[in-house]
């Protein structure tokens, strides 16, 4: 009896422990998004983009804690229970702080993807507006059907749910999709596209390498704990294996999707580029979500290509479709999210790879599971149009989804914060040339 | 007797890795500091204040273990003993390297927080004087009293000690009047006010908003930690879930915080300011501290509110006393250190509002304990203004204290540290504007 | 049983747990050193740098998992067994994922440190070359002599083998070593010593002290775990004490280091150097991987002075030799390590200083242990050496190995990499300068 009671004790403690020190990672990745997108904007936006990234991880912490945790986790006995929580609003009835604060940093990381897709041009109150109801209702709502034990897409057919281990589908599929919707509707930055319609888009640059990459590799650091630690829990017997897998594969992955898409960019372009590289990383990474924990790192090398090569097709694409996303978020997360999604099945445990070599499962179950993860894809991306679409466009109708030109041409950072990224009246260091060396 | 031994070990073990992996995100808001102060100085004086962060890190490590920890928490069987600590000094005859570790890094927080108001004039020796001084004094001695078990604030009179879970008084009251005191007895900047005493004060703005932000963020990743890793120890059962809870409060209190501040800044001068709404952030996290493993999700909303508040309360009284502090460094930590010693009384559990409506507690009792946290607070600005005003007052006396004025104006960099910040032949790419497309 | 169960999988899970969340802050150590470097090189070859330490952590993450792995740890019962591991190429028949990304991070951290050594001038190819080499081949091969089961330097002669504990040389002397052969091979940035061998070397400035501070700050933060997490388990009676020591005998010695460096430095130039304070630090802790789980932090001051006084003299000699090293990379982990590897044998328990004042060991013994460390120590020197001037002479040969002088004066952003690190079109915020105030 003491034994169980100690047992259950440290059990408990240990998983607490695991549990916030991963979230707390993860928790950086606002950092790491934040900076990712900072240096690929201009000088003139940065503080506007900065101040809502802060904003973002607070705002999806009210709004996780008021309802998102209620929808995603809070118990539902009624007849609604396997698409929507019904309790704990405020958390308001339970002592989970733990897992309430691992899935909240979940929360704000699927709103911030959006952040960066309609940089340089969104209103102050639109941003506010979609960060709150994408991490209290659109993304809690979804993980409540993948992720809770009652959630439709996780209790599945027959042969069980989903596969999105940490996020592919959740997190990335979603908020790549938002991305996508929301650039569309508040339309391309002032000059990106020739008016006429003709000729090639023109680039607009970022105004610091050092900034993206920066973000860059605290998204990286995150990444790591965002899929190590998605066990979400560290007792089980071989639990502490399946993160460390996970992390090994994370790895794979980003690695094989950047030198599959820098190769194929250095034959287009004979560059080799850092931006991209990062980008390319971070959508291996996304698609490695899925499956991390379930797939060999010798499989993660196809989940990786693929992610790179799915990531340049949906770049073109947005390009294509002139949408204008400062950050490739649709491309990345879209891309990697919905790869994830499929990869998984095919060469994951009991995938259709092991069917046809291994015979360890059923060819027909793993094409279910293909077919139900597919089936999931479709819904998640549906579900995140048809529930942001209406805000967005109510927004637009009430004009307060976008800035003025106006203010676009001059920026930012000074009409709306009051507080320039780069004061010019504060370098310089009086001592003339001569003297810095 | 076996499982005793392992239950030990196990024990020891996990409470030593915990108190380590916190201990270093702890350490890591050195450099969050570090750069929420340079984002907000002038690019003359970066180089200056950089080091001096990095070696404040280092000057506490050495004087925590000669001196502070032996006052902090050397073992001391004399009359003195609810007072200061008495052995131990450079660690001998000490092998418990985890609680030191960690208690370090708070010491380095304490400290650091002086930098930000004293940046752009202080002199390199008073730096590493003051530095030292509060590292291994007057933090170590402030906190036997409060946290050592054997100290005067923590044994208490009846009913228990001070509340002050994770230092809303030992670290950051404590930082703050220091703070404020040096920024008096050095004088404002050169331009901030205007010479005849009248007119308004000329704002110095500061170089980088994104430095600031990477400095914010870090900090608050940093505060996560800080607030969620001060049980100290991961093995009794249910601290899991209290470290999980004081994160949860201190991520809910730094957005109350943040938005309670931004709103009124936004009525009063229509501007959306990322530099203030950070530094709310960090105050309302502050005020976190010494209640967030005692205190309702919901009752921290209210000290995230009023930390906000009382941060824009103190940041116009400094201005009012023409004391010039770049970082607002007194505002943040004393109004949100202040203002979480009382709140715990309040609304914490036992406070003064679970007396009145759930009578869980005696309202006697209950008010008891927040004179005696106010008394406590009392001793805490007391003693960290009398202990440090001499020390400050002999710097000027001696005229160690304060940079000439023709360095402050030309700038510290150069003069100082013969680096500057950002040299000016190092920039360009040779290539002209039009490759840069 | 059912207890020895528990306890098996108890321990394998927090092991698992304990090296996963150092690997993941030592995996961010490659944040580290891109920005340290980048800080310390002009703006011209920011990107290119950037995407190099990107790739490097990537390519690590390939290289080790391909054949590094399999080298340093791969099961071998031939006779080849003390030299080279032989088995688990790709990771197959190994589940032992948490060692495995605990060590590819060290395999990362190794490879990385030669990229400021060559910083500014190497070719694309070239850096992919050496990177994968050094981290499949040079360093698994090392790490197997010292540190895994059967390895030669770990096995020893009488009294045990190398002391080596977080790898001063097994990494640092290693990775220095490379570093010193890969700038003298590469040959020095145009301009940096006068054409005709007379007169001073012209100092060639970095062009953001922030970047660089950033870097210095991410590496202490990241060194804490490097050292504290070296001891790989956190299971074995005490071993978290172990962890803790390791950690605050990490930051003094750092702090010892930095401020020997710097006393030395101020009375020669009068300056108070923020770039030297750093790489000071960073000296001190690589000298304190060796022995900080066996030495009392008193000690620790002996270690972090000399690596203070070695850092200063490599880096003087380096100077002396017309090699060019951007980051004093090789004064850094070749004086720092090499120091390391010797001061553990002096000052760390058992070690020569015991045993003439404390007896608890022969004399014989401690100097044996001296003897084979130096032994050791020379082995590495060598091993780096051998095995890559071959491919850095190569690659020089084929042209493989330097960019063009063209490329070189007007910078490697926009011809390599297409992407310049600051477009200047990107800044200024269209307000005029009185608006930013």
């Amino acid at each position: 009896k003491e034994f169980d009671g100690y047992k259950q004790s440290v059990q408990e403690n240990n998983d607490s422990f695991f549990k916030c020190s991963m979230a707390i990672v993860i928790f950086f990745m606002q950092c790491g998004f934040a900076f990712l997108e900072a240096g690929c904007i201009r000088a003139k936006n940065v503080t506007n983009l900065l101040l809502n990234n802060v904003l973002e991880s607070l705002i999806a912490g009210i709004g996780y804690w008021a309802i998102g945790w209620a929808f995603a986790y809070g118990p539902n006995y009624g007849p609604s229970a396997p698409f929507i929580g019904g309790s704990q609003f405020f958390l308001i009835g339970s002592e989970n702080y733990s897992t309430f604060f691992f899935q909240y940093v979940f929360a704000a990381t699927a709103s911030t993807i959006i952040t960066g897709a309609v940089a340089e041009r969104i209103e102050f109150f639109a941003f506010c507006c979609y960060s709150f109801v994408i991490s209290s209702i659109i993304y809690p709502v979804l993980t409540h059907w993948g992720w809770s034990d009652v959630g439709w897409m996780k209790v599945g057919i027959q042969n069980g749910g989903i596969h999105d281990f940490a996020g592919s589908g959740m997190v990335h599929l979603c908020g790549g999709s938002i991305a996508f919707i929301a650039a569309w509707i508040i339309g391309p930055r002032v000059g990106r596209f020739p008016k006429n319609g003709e000729g090639v888009p023109n680039p607009i640059n970022g105004h610091s390498v050092p900034l993206t990459a920066l973000g860059g590799f605290i998204l990286m650091f995150g990444f790591l704990a965002f899929n190590g630690g998605s066990t979400a829990e560290i007792s089980t017997p071989g639990t502490g294996q399946i993160t460390a897998k996970a992390m090994v594969n994370t790895i794979l992955s980003g690695a094989f999707a950047t030198f599959s898409y820098l190769l194929l960019y250095y034959l287009r372009k004979r560059k080799w580029s850092c931006l991209y590289g990062i980008n390319a990383a971070l959508a291996g990474m996304v698609a490695a979500c899925a499956g991390c924990n379930i797939s060999q790192p010798w499989g993660t090398t196809v989940i990786g290509i693929g992610a790179g090569l799915l990531y340049m097709a949906f770049s073109s694409l947005a390009l294509k479709l002139k949408i204008d996303d400062p950050l490739d978020a649709f491309a990345v997360h879209f891309g990697g999210g919905l790869w994830g999604l499929i990869a998984v099945c095919l060469i994951g445990e009991k995938g259709i790879f092991y069917a046809i070599f291994y015979h360890d499962v059923l060819f027909t179950q793993a094409l279910a599971q293909l077919g139900w993860n597919l089936l999931c894809a479709l819904v998640i991306i549906c579900w995140s149009v048809a529930a942001t679409f209406p805000m967005f466009f109510l927004l637009k109708v009430f004009k307060l989804l976008r800035i003025s030109p106006e203010v676009e041409v001059k920026g930012m950072d000074v009409h709306i914060n009051g507080e320039p990224a780069y004061p010019s009246d504060t370098y310089g260091d009086g001592y003339g040339l001569e003297s810095n060396k």
